[in-house]
């Protein structure tokens, strides 16, 4: 883009203000809000601990979780650009664990063992192995993981995994919350960018639902990059259980945010360039977008009847606007650049952010048959739109009929009801807006307690705002976000905690405490299925992995390799030296056989930049070459015991004979 | 080792117990000692925010820091295997932000970016070069950071430079304290596993004074692995301004954690492992070790007068029992395996965890002259030797003459008073014990606020525990630490929060909000050092990094480079598409215009696991192989805008003629 392109971008008046200039505007009259919302009666906080506190903007309702006193909620949040899943407990907002998933973790190894490693390449394409190989890399070195949702049963939480994706290269993973490890990740082939991602809500999670953001010809191998009118947007269904690709499909416009309903019967996804633009004016060039509903049934049957052309190993169907006849989609008009993307709770009403508008548009989904039977025009379906700020982008749900949407913008959080304001679009004179709070500042993404189920219960919202500035003590000019818990147990919203947060807390959501723990070990099961292939080859070694092991074995193949296989046992590793040659393939293989809670080993190599975590009862394996001859201490660097420090032992590499 | 030896080491009882089941033993009584405690009255935990909440087990008094209220100090934190740095307010222990150092990080690219490689770099030794490129890397992928410290002037923190090393692979980093990233990184070379490090307190922190743990021959080529009569630890003195080796000192025994005093004259050592023991039974054979003491100013002295063998570039002195007549060092016996080191801010009392004995040794450093003179025994110079439980590790102080003693085996830490264990060490009958509290468990470091300084304010006192097992709601088999916050205003100390902290939250330091807030920025200096290589190359190209940035320039001497300079504006780059060729060498250069606070840039690259971050007014790049043909999007993964996700563009890599 041109300096004049820019300029005339920066004169749209308050949406090209910067979001910065927008954060000062928002500030103004936040101290007299802040009181006036502090004089309503908060509720308690927390069965076991509510409190009140006395603080300098009135009286609020503060959750204190008391040392050694439990959260109600399991927070799992994304991180955006930072690659990982973090755990958060609501209310007390404290992080409880980091996952690594897309992103390389010094701690744990992720990103290094050979079990992360394969996980991360186990659908990886050819094409990436190869620009991965011309980098001199196995697996990339960031991802941008923008959201997390759980697995459903019948619109309910089952606990059972967490889903999310990564809009830099195309991936979704998963997590097993039994003991909350990523264990698959899938690249994505033919749709670029995944972004908005979902899953089925009814009658199970079989399918997650990825947008495709980015635009690029279907066969992206540089033959027809010039002419953007080859270039398309998928929309891919996941095979949940196989980490496979079902189905996908082509659509016209690029894809944001999705939704499910709660009957099993759609998929919803808005579009922000429907324009297929390739630069920003021509991204926001048209008075309308739209949402694009996809018609599961009618998809399936296609499939089934083999309308697919088959693209690198995906089933890719053709659902553009000109392609109608398939009843594979249909798409609903909705004012420039819509947003979010949130199913109600009441199983009728899907919530669309207006972002550039100041509305949000209510599609009753009650509607969409008549639709796509051609009976009814797809903007019929939209049976509310009310005005409720600047920026509306997420959409919350409190399963009492009314909504919480965050306005960018303005730097608040509006609670609505979705009835009200269904009655106002028919002409009623009725307000459907209920209250508003200053939220500090430039929301994204919120979320309610079990806002996303039928199980919503209305206790907290958690709003991920964008940027902090003066709500922490200044720690540079990186600055991190600011997650804010907000009581919605009353129509008068109250934050009553700011949460300091690093890039990018992007969507979280909250699941109860009692479904989790009955579900989530602490010591892992001997043959779990994430070192199978470490065990195949220990058999084949004949090495006992669940026993004694202080082996080194040298490959009768290739006598370059060498396994060194060491079990561990506070303090001491199993073998307490080896010795290699210059030059080896050296594969470490660790088992940790004390099985009491929270009793994890690690693994490091002094000066080899090699280091894993081995968990109660769990086995990891690093491999590394040896080019360095001398004598190297390895130790554990995950703390075990007093002795701890004393737990190490030498690794001798053998010069080369000159 | 063998099964035997390992049963050998768990039979030593409570010593030989697993950290696990020590955690067990030490809970036991807790909620009985929890509700004494509580019985006691509490002060106000910070003035704009004090509370009191009920709680299961009793009154306590929490620290309630209210939405936009700020925290009193800055806590630095290390991460131990994570590797990066951490800011926690104190207090709130919420986690303000994460500053990458060892690490690599998705968020920022750090490790990715050229400007951080060259930190990397500008140090590495020829060998661990070599040993990166047979691995395929040009950079190690962990750290292990376990203390943070900051620079002094005449025994008060300056707000300056954090410093912070690496046992993994041996290094020392600095972080700037203006913008809080790091700017240099030392490998130091023949010393092996730098672990405790402490800067020089008076008159300045010219010297970072690092310990050796690791034995290994001196020169570590593999020639002499198997004598280990012929290995060596070694202090090392780093000049902090150039971040380069001062001088080293061989020494006998292995070293553990450092400290120094106020006068500036010395600097000491622990040593676990005085036998030079290769096994664990070896180890912890001999019923004394030493704390090793340095004199500073003989040692300059001798490199002065070039009493030094110089060695990969440093200068290495022999400091060893044998070389006693040098008068670099003495030896003070310290009962088996003594672990932390800490200097009270009395500027007297040099406090010696005993960990495998019950004791704290307290050293007075006024008789430390008389012992290098030889004019009295080592011995001497130990004036008290309270018992204060089982397997004390760190000492904190409240600069009222007051230790806080961290005891890993009964999960507590101690209140005791030094002068009383003198005046009790001189025969007097006078308990120096003054309380004890529960700890959540087994806890290692623990620092009070300003306690490492003359300032120390007896306000606060944080405890790093290395296990929190039941604290919080269960995350798996991997666990968090806990972080746990105690008001120590009045002799009762009251544990007031309970902070989970991913791996390995080792060392933490308070620094007041009043001294830190005028240093740090928000927005960088365009001329900042941090990006002068690039700045050269720029100015070599003919481009004006300061101002608006849109070309495309080819190397004139290897045309297979591209160099792409892109200035960014929320929510636009200055380049909208750029294209390159399949295999160019392609460097990307950022430069954000942008100077509002909290503006901070992202560029991403579809595809191609490359992103970084640039901060308001900063200048990033980041270099890739282009090896895939087609269309790759890039965009700004840092939310910048209302139009944030339009902020993107199209990189076209033409395929290679065929």
């Amino acid at each position: 883009m041109s300096k004049e392109g820019n300029t005339k971008i920066s004169r749209r008046g308050l949406l090209g203000a910067t979001a910065g200039g927008a954060a000062l505007l928002g500030g103004g009259g936040i101290a007299a809000r802040n009181a006036f919302l502090a004089a309503a009666t908060g509720t308690a906080a927390t069965a076991a601990a509510a409190t009140s506190a006395s603080a300098q903007s009135g009286t609020i309702t503060a959750p204190h979780i008391g040392p050694g006193q439990l959260d109600d909620y399991y927070g799992f949040w994304s991180s955006g650009q930072t690659g990982e899943a973090r755990i958060l407990g609501i209310p007390s907002m404290r992080e409880l664990m980091r996952i690594p998933v897309f992103n390389r973790c010094s701690a744990t190894g992720w990103g290094q063992t050979n079990e992360s490693i394969r996980i991360h390449q186990r659908t990886m394409t050819e094409k990436t192995k190869n620009y991965l190989a011309a980098n001199g890399k196995k697996i990339h070195d960031n991802g941008d993981l923008h959201h997390v949702h759980m697995s459903y049963t019948d619109g309910r939480y089952d606990g059972q995994y967490l889903f999310m994706q990564d809009k830099a290269n195309s991936r979704i993973a998963r997590i097993r919350c039994d003991v909350m490890k990523c264990d698959a990740i899938l690249e994505v082939p033919n749709a670029k960018a995944m972004h908005g991602m979902r899953p089925r809500k009814v009658p199970s999670s079989n399918y997650i639902f990825a947008n495709g953001e980015d635009e690029a010809p279907l066969v992206n191998d540089g033959t027809t990059m010039d002419d953007v009118s080859t270039y398309v947007n998928l929309f891919t269904a996941v095979d949940s259980e196989k980490m496979e690709v079902a189905w996908q499909i082509i659509v016209s416009g690029n894809l944001d945010n999705t939704d499910a309903d709660y009957e099993g019967k759609w998929a919803f996804s808005t579009s922000y360039n429907s324009e297929m633009g390739m630069t920003q004016p021509e991204m926001t060039a048209a008075e309308m977008d739209h949402v694009v509903v996809f018609n599961i049934a009618e998809i399936e049957a296609a499939v089934e009847r083999g309308e697919y052309q088959e693209l690198n190993g995906c089933k890719v169907l053709d659902g553009r606007k000109e392609n109608a006849a398939a009843r594979l989609t249909r798409y609903i008009p909705i004012p420039n650049n819509p947003h979010g993307c949130n199913m109600a709770p009441d199983k009728i009403h899907l919530c669309i952010g207006g972002k550039l508008s100041p509305t949000v548009s209510v599609i009753d989904v009650r509607k969409l048959d008549a639709i796509f039977a051609d009976e009814a025009e797809p903007e019929t379906a939209v049976v509310a739109q009310p005005e409720v700020g600047l920026g509306p982008l997420h959409t919350a749900f409190d399963g009492e009929g009314n909504a919480f949407t965050s306005l960018f913008l303005d730097s608040q959080v509006v609670k609505w009801n979705i009835e009200a304001a269904v009655r106002a679009h028919n002409g009623e004179q009725v307000d459907p807006i209920i209250s508003k709070v200053d939220v500090h500042y430039q929301p994204g993404h919120l979320k309610t307690t079990l806002g996303e189920t039928l199980d919503a219960d209305g206790k907290w919202l958690v709003c991920l705002s964008k940027f902090s500035k003066d709500r922490f003590l200044n720690v540079g000019p990186l600055k991190p976000e600011n997650d804010q818990l907000i009581d919605i147990s009353t129509d008068q919203m109250v934050v009553v905690h700011d949460g300091p947060n690093f890039a990018e807390p992007h969507d979280a959501i909250a699941v109860p405490a009692s479904l989790m723990t009955p579900i989530i070990k602490s010591v892992w099961d001997r043959n779990d299925p994430m070192w199978a292939e470490t065990r195949t080859q220990a058999e084949a070694d004949g090495i006992d992995l669940d026993g004694w092991q202080d082996s080194v074995i040298r490959d009768s193949a290739d006598p370059t390799k060498v396994r060194v296989y060491m079990s561990s046992q506070a303090p001491t590793f199993a073998l307490d030296q080896f010795e290699v040659n210059e030059g080896d393939e050296v594969t470490v293989i660790i088992t940790n056989l004390d099985d009491i809670d929270d009793l994890t080993h690690g693994f490091t190599i002094g000066d080899h930049g090699v280091a894993m975590e081995i968990a109660p009862q769990a086995t990891s394996s690093v491999t590394f070459v040896a080019a360095k001859p001398g004598v190297y201490w390895y130790y554990c660097q995950w703390f075990c015991h007093a002795l701890h420090m004393e737990m190490r032992g030498r690794m001798m590499v053998r010069p080369k004979a000159v």
